[in-house]
């Protein structure tokens, strides 16, 4: 039967129809996704409309998460991967479903799939979660594909994916490490804030910088050990500013 | 920028679902498919719902084929790939979309794609048409894909094919020899008259029997001269069998 796909979360930002959201059940039903969370959704998640497309997956309409805001959609995942059609703000290169959903179905930690608004897709924010980003190739000049559609196809490759892993992976122990977005979160808030501090960003360039070192974390998959190293050099660095400060300040007294 | 799909005709037979055609017009688009070809319709092809779902791909709306029938839908195509969720009828093996799609791409002949009613699919008699046959692997018990779903995920699988395969085609001279569905289904009916006639086949056998002679020249792949021989070797027996018959009477008198 090859790999569960339990471990893998379809996150939706913000998803304004209901009908996509009923057609975004059915379809994970039928490819063994059961990890559905929303992210304030500007619609009826268990109306009448999502009820009727769902058909039976209503299951996973009344156990789907709906949660206020995207870092707790990712609470205890180790690997995003971001869908997207505009290459906008991403200088990663864009991959395919095939090429990049291997990642997260390899993975025996939580991991998430992220879907934009129907009309805006994800912020520049809420890529900066990422740590890789995939873009559904079309065909045409009409590019943007309905949201249900986009989903689907992702849920199609992720279980021909799962049909052709064995269910025993290598480097489960090493991987069962990896530190969830949280844990980078917290290390990346500690270090915009140093940064800012020591004057190596300013307000008005510290998004931009803070998205290129988030890149470099991301990709590197870091462990809780290896946060925890990280976050020692910060408050190393703090305390040495600090210590620094005072006895500048003994100085000029 | 890879082949075209121009030459692959998506057919619906019997649609009761707006919503689900004016998916479908979208995703063709998106995936840069554009022949539509719906038979004996039972909801609005054109109306708010469908139009409302197509978006930006309310002209495929528009050129789609109404058609009372799925011979009609199929004439001049040479090779026709039937969807199918259950292994009935079908005793050839059924194959994924990435293997079985590539034959529809590869050819530069009408071909076509065939999906079913939501609730029933396609009958015994509509699945004889196909050469081949495929089924959408799901991972889960509930398989009943929604059918904008399905057609989303072949059109998916139809647009990577294309982007993969050279424009430039071996065999083109070969292929464009193939005979079209309505000759073959010429070719079918004489035989079958025949085989009736001569007492090969009766009436309570014969369905099934024809089905298995289908099933071989379709996969044959015959050329037009190919059909026009068989049917001249038809055509040769029945006069022998009429020649007899006079003959025969002949010696009573």
């Amino acid at each position: 039967m090859g790999t569960s796909l339990n471990h893998i979360r379809i996150v939706l930002v913000e998803p304004a129809g209901a009908l996509n959201i009923g057609s975004i059940a059915r379809v994970m039903k039928n490819m063994g996704l059961t990890q559905l969370v929303i992210v304030n959704p500007q619609c009826e998640v268990r109306g009448e409309e999502a009820t009727r497309m769902a058909v039976h997956a209503i299951d996973l309409l009344l156990t789907a998460q709906i949660v206020p805001d995207l870092p707790t959609a990712l609470q205890g995942c180790t690997r995003v991967i971001a869908t997207t059609a505009r290459n906008r703000a991403i200088p990663t290169p864009l991959e395919t479903p095939r090429q990049a959903l291997p990642w997260l179905v390899e993975s025996t930690q939580p991991t998430a799939l992220l879907f934009g608004r129907e009309d805006s897709g994800l912020t520049n924010a809420e890529l900066k979660y990422a740590g890789r980003y995939l873009s559904i190739p079309v065909g045409s000049e009409y590019s943007s594909l309905n949201l249900a559609q986009a989903v689907a196809v992702c849920a199609y490759e992720l279980q021909l994916c799962a049909s052709e892993i064995a269910p025993d992976l290598p480097n489960v122990q090493l991987e069962s490490d990896v530190a969830p977005v949280e844990l980078l979160e917290g290390y990346y808030q500690q270090l915009e804030i140093l940064l800012l501090e020591i004057g190596y960003l300013f307000p008005h360039t510290a998004a931009h910088r803070m998205e290129k070192l988030r890149r470099i974390y991301n990709r590197a998959q870091l462990s809780h050990n290896e946060v925890a190293l990280l976050r020692g050099i910060l408050r190393q660095v703090n305390w040495a500013i600090e210590t620094a400060q005072l006895t500048s300040n003994r100085n000029v007294d």
